[in-house]
């Protein structure tokens, strides 16, 4: 169970990369399809996926309900708009699944396929230089089926962000409370905007599961995410849990990963545009990447967006999204995103604050307005969500990865060692 | 709240038509935009619509919920397919708002504008010989937003059924047991295909909203159309449910409209096809015609769609589905719905079974595969929400009218008064 908690709320962990793994089954013997999760008029009784049950955030379901979510729960629509889709040139390279790295902390080697494997992916696309040079799609995936890619929605949210500071719309350097002042006594109360943004707030927020009072169950609770006790007399929104939010040490002294941030960057979305989340991303990003397919949110029960892990998107779409930051806010023949925006992400943020964090798989990164950044050679940065979701951009290498995934862990720590190893690998292959 | 129970589960009431109309505000005092439904982050509590709490199927609050169903409930997707949108010609025709008709049952006249407000459209889209002419959004609709159709989803399983027929895949004279054995001990265990395809089974469904025991509350808590006590223990999907139902009365005699012949019929499909309905739908119907959007199904914990109400679709997809009835199943440049489906439908069945229900407003009328047929001499025949929503489709006119609707009632007895003779001015009007 706290696996699955982690799954939706912590993020990435700071344990050991070289943490043993529990037997789950391997990806090929939790293919959702083969299992027939859901299958048959009705499905037989063990293979129903309920969130009255929490088992939708079970593994292996998780297998079949992150590729329908919607089913399950409220969810808002992030419409695509009445433009034609954009074109993605497809030039696939069949070399690129014998391709081999050196997991991290492993002697041995692995290709590239083994590792999609390896790390349960459920559909990934590879773009070069804006052409998709690989694409693969497992389980009950299809390419116009969008995948609830957890954390990853962070970055989506930080790049709105992104977008009304560049426009001037949102004032970092001023406190939450200029624009939300219901926050005034809670953890946010002196927190500043860019201290929300890039996460160096120092919040009370405890995600121990043996305490039945810690923060996080409140938290799901208040946003619908997990079902209610009959008995429930808490925060019922997103939103009214924030106001609960007690501070833990200082803002602005270190990176500490707390979904709630992400959920008050929301609320700032919605006051500075008047717009709910969904509608602002379908306006100024959706809409105007041409993207395949209308993506979708999970909402609480006053329609606020699960900023943690709410989106939903198909791979492709995702990988639109990266390549559009790559090419620094342009594509799709506009540009979509101002280049500000874009450089303020891809900067990064401090080191030294990321290092106080301690994750192992991510020596020298940095957390900038939701993205994680590399700070390598290649520049690289990243969308990550906690079952192997991301979207991966090389500069270097002209290189998005979109990557949906479901993972048996939530851990990031456990999938980083056969997952960036591989991306830089093929970024390698690919600048031959 | 009886006024809800009917307008999720009753379809058509056979009151009078004159039946006096409380006063619930007009359509403009009710817009939902302007009374601020949902908005605000958060929204002000008196201003919040939930599922749990019922507030969704509550009037004015329908005439935001039936735009925002997703939001609320779980849904599945309806796929509106890769290939482009079909083209629908726009010749809009400003004398429209000012056709006068008589409506039924009163002496003076109203002009068509105001027929709009009378019967509280969201949108109404109206195609002759396959152009746009009128087309209108009120409220929070607008022309990518689907909007919930309550009952005119029965037509597109309806539809649905007689392709399989017209296909040889479903013998409409075989008992339903040939397919689903399950039913063998339900009422249904000796009732045709046929007999469920057109509403002719006799089955012990009480709508007797002061009788907690009444089937109808185990129907819509079976499917979560309606929240569950906390203490529930009845039947858990809508085809749970219908292994509960008891005869009454014999099949094959009568007219009968009762929302369970199509979970029936929709239990069938999802058999004969080995897909959902919602697929099925999707790859033979939305796919073809090009729609503009996808669509969504209600669905219950297992995934099975609401046949009573559950499908949302926009103005102008419902219009392009009219119309591809209208040309005999060919639309977009193919034959979408085999030609004998669509006739075994315009056939209509017989009127005197039909007569034997007593609806007011529709004297002549049979009901064919989950279609309503006038008979009449411009052969209409359409498919009926029961808060107004329509598809009506006049053959000889050419015309085609698709309308999303939140009247207060549920009872189209009230809505036919200043629908029907405003539909049949029209068309007059457009063949002159």
């Amino acid at each position: 169970m706290s696996k699955v908690l982690v799954s939706l709320l912590a993020g990435l962990i700071a344990s050991s990369a070289l943490a043993e793994t529990p037997n789950f089954g391997t990806a090929q013997e939790t293919d959702p399809a083969a299992m027939g999760w859901m299958q048959g008029s009705p499905p037989p009784a063990d293979k129903v996926i309920r969130h009255s049950d929490m088992s939708l955030y079970r593994f292996p379901q998780t297998r079949w309900s992150f590729a329908n979510f919607r089913q399950l729960v409220p969810t808002s629509d992030v419409w695509r708009g009445a433009s034609p889709v954009s074109t993605l040139p497809v030039a696939i390279d069949k070399n690129i699944d014998a391709l081999t790295f050196q997991p991290m902390g492993q002697d041995g080697s692995m290709t590239w396929e083994d590792s999609l494997a390896a790390n349960y992916t459920d559909a990934i696309v590879v773009l070069h230089n804006g052409r998709i040079v690989y694409e693969r799609y497992f389980g009950v995936m299809q390419q116009h089926i969008p995948h609830m890619t957890m954390s990853v929605t962070k970055s989506f949210f930080g790049t709105l962000g992104a977008i009304l500071v560049a426009e001037g719309k949102l004032d970092p350097t001023a406190l939450v409370t200029k624009y939300i002042p219901e926050l005034r006594d809670s953890a946010f109360g002196d927190a500043t905007v860019r201290q929300v943004l890039d996460m160096t707030t120092g919040i009370k927020y405890s995600e121990d599961y043996t305490d039945p009072s810690a923060e996080i169950y409140q938290h799901v609770r208040a946003g619908s995410v997990f079902p209610r006790p009959a008995d429930y007399d808490g925060p019922k929104t997103f939103y009214e849990f924030l106001l609960t939010l007690k501070k833990e040490g200082e803002h602005g002294q270190a990176f500490s990963y707390k979904t709630v941030n992400s959920d008050v960057l929301g609320w700032l979305i919605r006051r500075v545009t008047g717009q709910s989340v969904g509608e602002f991303l379908s306006e100024r990003i959706w809409q105007k990447i041409g993207a395949e397919e209308d993506g979708y949110m999970l909402v609480d029960t006053v329609g606020n967006e699960f900023a943690g892990g709410g989106f939903n998107a198909t791979a492709r779409d995702m990988a639109r999204f990266g390549e559009m930051m790559r090419m620094g806010g342009r594509f799709n023949g506009q540009q979509v995103v101002p280049a500000a925006a874009v450089e303020d992400i891809t900067r990064g943020a401090s080191t030294e604050d990321f290092a106080k964090a301690g994750y192992k798989t991510l020596p020298g990164w940095s957390y900038r307005d939701q993205w994680w950044v590399s700070h390598d050679d290649h520049g690289v940065y990243a969308a990550r969500g906690i079952h192997g979701q991301t979207i991966y951009i090389d500069p270097k290498a002209g290189m998005v990865i979109a990557r949906l995934a479901s993972f048996p862990l939530a851990a990031n720590a456990n999938i980083d060692p056969t997952s960036l190893p591989a991306y830089r690998a093929l970024a390698d292959y690919l600048m031959k």
